[in-house]
């Protein structure tokens, strides 16, 4: 892969020698360093960033920025590195910033019900430390990933139908833009209407607009109340209108997770479930006080015997349902075990709740057709599912067809009014569908903020917006 | 006033015809609707804009905004002419939009719980066109606006509390940039992952960025049970404790407004209302199930003994719960009939919840010692509160002391990490304070923002970022 490296002009060389000069031993070319910034955990093509420099403050951030922006040379952010749509692949070369180490918890305020954190504080690691406060951070995608991470792919989760994701969750951020100005993002309060909302600007631009060193999460109180229930079901169909019926009549649940027969086998395999069987299945989570928990509860579950369900199964106990849930995040592993040495083709299609059924029996079907295993399993109160299609390696035409697969089912979510991410970005494996989605003239407008903000084109080039 | 007009150039003329012959009788110079345009209901110096002109539909709106654009002449959007902070003033003369003929309710998606209507519609024709759907629209400011100013100004209302603001309950949009391109923000999915979130950007935008045609609102269902409550205090910091108490143990009201005494006496003797007294009081409301509901206000109920809660006092049919919130939506005329012919200088700080005793208690005092006679009422839940500083009119002495009352409470919600406005916005009112709460760099980006779409300045111009 060293062949693959854009070559070191002189413009490089010096940016080289002054980060070095600033950063030491955290500026380094290290090939095995490199080599695991070259990607995320998507599968798709590696690319090996130029160099990668570690920073630990905001500070830091904005002195990198300003150098590379001065020379010309690409930034991409790095923090854990579990992009599943290519974020972190350097495809232009250049700096791999890794905030990994960037990790003071700042401030939390019981009071407010918020915290500010740096951007390589995980989401574990943020709850953590808040569990003896009686209070937690809701938002969960299935891996360690960062808060930096999040803000900046738009992340949601299991808990999105009821807390929301992390737009709804974060108050305000620092971001060093390109040319090292550093921009504090909105005040902690619940609400502003004062000035451009620059903090929902910054999430979700995927490291294009500029770098966010610091979050300030919205925090919510332990439910006095959970329980969750697992509930398999006849079809899959059965399964899905229960899910409709249960957002429509309002019932705030807390998680109401999908589950398709392949995932659950997957599932049951990987993380040693027993006594569950391999039909469609819903994961549900029910939080409130103990009366509020207990009529939710029996509301969804005469919903579902309406819809042929086969009956609630109870987690209540706090280890049981963390099995469970631990099981449900572990969703993706369990895929990928199926097929040893398969790599994923993962959609993340959002579709209005009521087009659902329609989205998810037709991608059903899709896959049938197709032949690959690639199971189904999402946040379906959202409207929001994945299909984790896996490819043989070395099979170029194995690989054409995923994709192919790949297209038809976002193909047909945004032919129902849907989105072709509802939770882990554009990056890399989406840019084709933008244009189709948004329009030539959404698109020429976010094209002209970025250049408004970033005009050498430093900030993570090649992601999201199509060429 | 007729002084104060700008002269007709020749740009302005060729424009005009123009006008003219795209709209007829809907572009037209008459001194009564230019005096129409001139002002909101804030009491702030009107202008006459050099015409009026009432769009029909998004292409209208957009052959406005490009002849416009080409004619460099300013476009002030007019909607129900509610704004407190004077967005609609056309303090560099030029064109007033007016939208509010925009009246058309395209769609109503009851099961995926959206509709999309056009700019011109009020809340309360969106709220009596859904009602008998069991469905509703929860952002409530207190007058009858239209969804594109709500949009425009990150509005909220009493019910922010517990369903977000303008901001959340926002799922897409149709907004014409400044040359006329017709740019469709988002589709009606839930969340997305997809794209710079152009929705926010330009909520709360001010007419500044682009003018809003069409709103894709997020609807909630009526909820099982509702239950008003009156409860008065002993003493304003005893109120205040109650809500900072009540929002930090989570518990999920669905409105928690305060007024001090004096808004109480106005508020009794504007509306009539019998057995209450003058005396610091909160109004409440709960909404979900029979249980859900009564298993909150017990809550509440016993927060506020012990802040010094004098009972509540319930209210559960409709028809004493909708007298109430008439009451408390009427809240700033009946601070103005206590002056009659004053004019209102409106604060709207906010503040994180930990230090709303300490915003609140200091405006009393800062109130008290000023003289003036300001009532204070606001939407406490969310550290959001009112002074309606009652100004004699034609008394510049007077004026310049309100100002410096304003100013003081300001500069005290800023100091305690607050904000200079929670949802009336920023106009003209409040510009002064936008470089102390966001900082020159935050300032600046938002000034990028502006020139890159809106180059030539037309777009409200004067407006929200200070010169």
């Amino acid at each position: 892969m060293e062949a693959a490296l854009s070559p070191d002009t002189a413009e490089k060389t010096r940016l080289f020698a002054a980060l070095e000069a600033l950063l030491g031993a955290r500026f380094t070319r290290n090939a095995a360093l490199r080599e695991q910034h070259s990607h995320g955990v998507d599968g798709l093509p590696p690319k090996l960033p130029d160099a990668v420099v570690y920073a630990e403050s905001t500070e830091e951030v904005a002195r990198v920025l300003a150098l590379c922006n001065e020379a010309g040379v690409p930034v991409v952010p790095f923090g854990a590195g579990t992009s599943l749509e290519g974020h972190v692949i350097p495809v232009r070369g250049g700096i791999s910033l890794d905030l990994s180490r960037m990790k003071r918890i700042l401030e939390v305020n019981e009071a407010d019900l918020d915290c500010t954190v740096e951007a390589g504080v995980t989401r574990q690691e943020l709850n953590a430390h808040l569990r003896d406060r009686g209070l937690f951070f809701p938002v969960d995608p299935g891996s360690e990933c960062t808060i930096g991470g999040m803000c900046a792919t738009r992340a949601s989760g299991t808990n999105a139908v009821r807390y929301g994701t992390i737009l709804e969750n974060t108050l305000a951020l620092t971001v060093v833009l390109a040319d090292g100005r550093v921009v504090k993002a909105r005040r902690r309060v619940r609400k502003s209407a004062t000035g451009y909302d620059l903090t929902r600007l910054f999430i979700g631009s995927e490291g294009t607009l500029g770098v966010i060193t610091e979050g300030t999460p919205r925090l919510h109180g332990i439910p006095e109340a959970t329980a969750a229930a697992v509930s398999p079901f006849a079809t899959l169909a059965g399964a899905v209108e229960t899910v409709i019926a249960t957002i429509q009549s309002g019932i705030p649940v807390a998680r109401i997770e999908l589950l398709d027969e392949v995932q659950m086998e997957a599932v049951i395999r990987y993380s040693r479930l027993e006594g569950f069987a391999p039909a469609p299945t819903l994961f549900l989570e029910f939080h409130g006080s103990e009366a509020g928990v207990r009529e939710q509860a029996e509301a969804v579950e005469a919903i579902a015997a309406e819809n042929g369900g086969l009956g609630f199964r109870w987690a209540v106990a706090a280890e049981e349902r963390n099995r469970l849930w631990k099981a449900r995040h572990d969703a993706a592993w369990a895929a990928l075990a199926l097929k040893p040495g398969y790599r994923p083709l993962t959609t993340d299609v959002i579709v209005p709740i009521s087009k659902l059924t329609e989205a998810v029996l037709g991608a059903k079907q899709d896959i049938e057709e197709s032949g690959f295993t690639a199971p189904i399993v999402g946040h379906v109160g959202d409207g929001n599912f994945h299909s984790v299609i896996l490819v043989p390696p070395d099979d170029p035409e194995a690989l054409e067809r995923a994709w192919a697969l790949d297209r038809k089912i976002v193909a047909r979510a945004l032919a129902l009014g849907g989105s072709a991410s509802g939770e882990h970005g554009v990056g890399l494996g989406k840019r084709e569908f933008l244009l189709r989605e948004h329009g030539a003239e959404a698109l020429a407008v976010m094209r002209t903020l970025k250049e408004a903000l970033d005009p050498r084109g430093i900030l993570n080039p090649g992601k999201m917006l199509p060429d």
